[in-house]
Formats: C-alpha cells, sequence, structure tokens
C-alpha cells in the first residue's frame, strides 16, 4: 500500500507492506488532514521515522476484537496507552509514559492506504458529519483540550492569538461553547473565516490593554506569547496550544511578577468534539484549503507548509 | 540621612533628605536586608532608580494616621496599592496596576536610616521574634506564597530546585505547612542549612525521574527550570520563583505536550511569614552570612553577590 514516510531522505511516497491487525483494529483510510506537527515532524521535531499523519476518517476492516464491525466510518482517538498504568486505568492515555502515537511516536499513521490502532481508541462518526469535517475531529477535540484545561466561568473575557487553523479551531470550540472569544491575528481572510467570532488585528488588540482573563496562545511564534502576555490581567491564565520547536526565549520575569499561569494544552477527547460537527456548531469545512490524492502526498506536504494555506486534506 | 542609591553612576551610599510623611507612616529602619532582587535592580533590571531594599524591620516614627503607634517594632508589606480599584478593594494592592513597591517601583527602599509606608502596610512584630528573623519576613512572605498560589494536598510529592535564599526559604516554608519537600541543588553547606528537610543534589535528584506533582523553580538559572520539567510528572505543576532578567530559552513544547502548568509566585501575605516566626516552624537564622553597618552597604552589596553567600543584613 500507499504510505507518507519521513526517513533519513526527507518525506517520500513509498510503498509498504499493509499493516498487519496483531490484536488492533485495521482501519481503511478514507481522507487525511496535513497538521502543522506533520510539518514539523518532517523537519526533525520528535525524532519520528515512518508514516506521519494523525488526522482521519476511515472505515473498519478488520475490528480487532472491538465492538464497531467491519464496514463503520470510523475516526481514532492518536494516543494508544500501554492498558495497564494507573493513566490508563483511570481511562486517559494521553500521558501514559510507554504510550505510542499515532504518526507521531513509534506508530505508524494516517497518510496512507490502511492504519492500525487499538479498537478501544476508534468512535463511529455519525452519519451527518461528512468525511471531510470527520479529518477535523483530531484538531477540534485538541481545541476543545482547552476548556478540559482551563474550564471558563460566565463572564470571563477569553481571546485567541493565532488566525492559522489551530486558532481558529480554538475560537470555535470556545464560542460553540458559549463564550465570547476575541480572535486575534494578522491576516483579514483568516480571521473572516471565523465567521460570528468577533476578531481584531493585533495592533487594534494590543490597544485594548490587558483586559482578558484567559490567553490561548495558538499563534506558534514567540512573539504571539509575548502578545499574549500583553492581553492578560495580572493573575490571568495564558494557555499554550502551539508546540515551539526548539527552545523559545520567553521573558519569564513577566510569569511571576504578573503571576500567571501558564497551562500546555495539546490533546482533547473526541466525543464532544464529534459531538459537536453532529449539531453543526462549527463550521470547518471554510479551513479547507485544498484536497488533493494521496498520490500527490509530497505536493501537498510542500502546499501545506505555504503562507495562507489552511487545511490540506489527502485522499487515497 | 544615609541611603543606598541606583542611579546613574552605580551604587552609591548617598546623603538624602529624610521622607516626610505626607499621610503616610515614618519607620526608622533597625536592620534591612539584601535581597538578589536588589541585585539585579543594581543591574538595570525593572530600570528602578532610587534608593534600593525591601527587606526590613523598623519602629514607627509617625503613624501616618494608623493604629500602630509610634515606638512600635514593625515590619512591612512593599506593594503600595492605590486604595481605590476593585484589586485593592478587595485588600490585595499586590497587583494594582498604579501600585509602587518599596525599593523596587517608583518608590524610596529601606537600605536607609528611614523609610516612608502606607499606615495599612504595617504589621506589628511580636516580641519573641529578634530583629534579625524579622528581616526574612517578606522574603518567608514570599516562599509561604507558593502555597497561596498553588495548595498542596496531603500525599501530593513536591520538589524546590534551587539552595539559594530562596530556594531555601520556600523548602523551609512547604515544610512547616506539613508538605515534606525535596530540596535540590548544588552546595552541599547550603543544603546542609535545610535541617530536617531531605535533601539531594541535581545529579542525584533527576535519577528520580519524573516523580513529582509539583516543583518550585527557585534557582534563578534557566538550568533550574529544565530541571524542574525534568523532575515533573506529566500535567503537573512548576511553581516560578526566580524573576529572570531579559528573556530566558525555554523549552516550550515540553510544557504543552506534557501539559505542565506553569504558575507564577511572587509575593506572599506576611502575616503567615510572622505567624511562622513566631512559632519558630523555621529557622531562618542560619541564612545569615554576614551583618554590616549602613556606612558599608556597597561593600554589602558586593559581598551579597558572591558565590556560597546567603543573606546580608544591614544595620543602620
Amino acid at each position: 500500500m500507499r504510505a507518507l514516510r519521513v526517513g533519513e531522505d526527507g518525506v517520500t511516497l513509498a510503498d509498504v507492506a499493509r499493516p498487519r491487525a496483531d490484536g488492533e483494529a485495521i482501519v481503511s483510510v478514507r481522507a487525511s488532514g496535513i497538521c502543522n506537527t506533520d510539518l514539523e515532524i518532517a523537519r526533525g521535531y520528535a525524532g519520528f521515522r515512518g508514516t506521519i499523519g494523525h488526522e482521519f476518517v476511515g472505515v473498519v476492516e478488520e475490528d480487532g476484537g472491538g465492538p464497531l464491525p467491519r464496514g463503520t466510518r470510523v475516526v481514532g482517538e492518536i494516543n494508544a496507552g500501554c492498558g495497564a498504568c494507573a493513566r490508563c486505568e483511570r481511562g486517559d492515555p494521553r500521558h501514559c509514559t510507554t504510550r505510542t502515537v499515532l504518526g507521531i511516536v513509534a506508530r505508524d499513521g494516517a497518510h496512507a492506504d490502511a492504519l492500525r490502532l487499538p479498537a478501544r481508541n476508534l468512535l463511529a462518526v455519525p452519519d451527518g458529519v461528512t468525511d471531510e469535517q470527520a479529518v477535523f475531529v483530531e484538531p477540534l477535540a485538541a481545541a476543545c483540550g482547552v476548556l478540559e484545561r482551563r474550564p471558563l466561568s460566565p463572564g470571563e473575557r477569553v481571546a485567541v492569538v493565532g488566525d492559522g487553523k489551530l486558532g481558529l479551531l480554538c475560537a470555535m470550540a470556545l464560542a460553540a461553547s458559549g463564550a465570547r472569544p476575541l480572535l486575534v491575528g494578522k491576516h483579514d481572510d483568516k480571521l473572516a473565516l471565523a465567521r460570528g467570532i468577533e476578531t481584531a488585528r493585533v495592533e487594534d488588540a494590543r490597544k485594548r490593554g490587558r483586559a482578558f482573563d484567559v490567553v490561548v496562545e495558538a499563534s506558534g511564534a514567540a512573539s504571539g506569547f509575548d502578545l499574549a502576555l500583553d492581553l492578560l490581567e495580572p493573575q490571568g491564565t495564558l494557555v499554550l496550544k502551539s508546540t515551539f520547536h526548539g527552545a523559545t526565549p520567553v521573558e519569564a520575569a513577566r510569569v511571576v511578577v504578573d503571576e500567571i499561569r501558564v497551562v500546555g494544552s495539546r490533546c482533547g477527547r473526541f466525543a464532544p468534539a464529534l459531538e459537536l460537527l453532529a449539531r453543526g456548531a462549527v463550521d470547518v469545512g471554510a479551513l479547507v484549503s485544498e484536497t488533493l490524492p494521496l498520490d500527490r502526498a509530497v505536493d501537498a506536504m510542500k502546499l501545506a507548509a505555504k503562507d495562507g494555506i489552511l487545511k490540506v486534506v489527502l485522499r487515497p
């Protein structure tokens, strides 16, 4: 089968053996989404070698002993825990210390004709959710994860810094939860995709002063971190979503003097994200810049790295 | 009167006019302590110009309309709020946006014969607490502030990184609260001052792996931040006490991937610290390296900057 691999010679579309179940489920991929993390991994982040891709929708081909029969359309949680440690037993393998992660840590990923995951990681996709929408379940779950890490109280003022895919999804997830976020970015065309959400360009947001209780940093830039501190009230919370590659210079003294909380947030649970899509509470379709066949996956990676491009979807 | 000033020509002991009350209290200083922040300010941190020093014990000379009569031995909270904003009205001027701070922000400080503070900032010192101990109320309050920002639950495992004054006081404050902290440092002689507290050298602490729910960073070094991350469980809390000067390179991706909380902590309330000293729960006397007369304040600053020196106390 075909698989988009990261190896010694960079990113290539290779012909590899189809995965064997070995007690897990096999899923035929229907669509996969290219994430900035894929681009980071291709640049060497996390030292991963293998098939990349962790946003997908597919169809169960072998059920792996789970309750979802062959033919079920599914998405899948990307962290596969050991199943035995205290964290896994609490039902949260996201921080199992020996976990593998689809297309990120020691487990081949989703930019391929098929993939393998534990059956317990799979969730059925409701009929009303299209393939194109379902590809967004993983990043939308990560966006919803902000609220797992820092629940909002009524009346709290929240801003999202960054108008890329991650920032847009965070703003949409917050708005769908009943908050009224301000989305701050540098690109009018991207800000315009956040329908029904208040937006501001960076220079205008800065004029509001320290007006927010919570700021979500989703820009991926050190300047975004500084802007977030500029917008936060003393003792406010900065939710850090971007996975910066390498050391980032941070004015740590500001965190101490203003007694800021910086809360790291990575993945979220899939069920709330699927529910948002099923009830049409978020409009992710506007975030798809291009859909390309898997055969053009290498080109798709280059396209996804370009300024102004949001989600690039692959179709096997 | 004499005052240790930071100005264009560095740090000098100057002859200045005695402060005028103007509605505030005047305190004759009996002793003041040199803090690392004083050294940072002398190097340009915070852009302060004026008399430095914010750790002191003294005697009320003019009561400023407050309840403590002339002659009362006092310490004083260093943040002077506007008294009118929402934060001040909640009784917490520490984040009043127009506050002045003794010897740090727009208010002359304590390395002098006398100082001026709002009467509401003063607290009487119990007879059982010596001057030398009372000088530690401000930094001990800052150490106790860790627990204001991140209360510990029974059984939570906590480490303190840094065996300087701040780290030692944090470990002592945590131990006095009933926790059993591990103090991690590089200096056997300093670690030995933490009587009754478990200690470990950096290399030995690292061998324990990610064994802590909470780590307090009090080393003031970027390497201390990295060590704190190495010691923390996923989803653990890093309490940041050190005020790093300038931008510090931080592996921010680790904060996101492991969903760490970084909690800035600056000042604490004085009352709990005074209470700890009054009941003999912490032994701060061992932290005094030297006591020098105010006339030798410039030398004292140089001494305080030396390796191996802990608290240097000035006596007017």
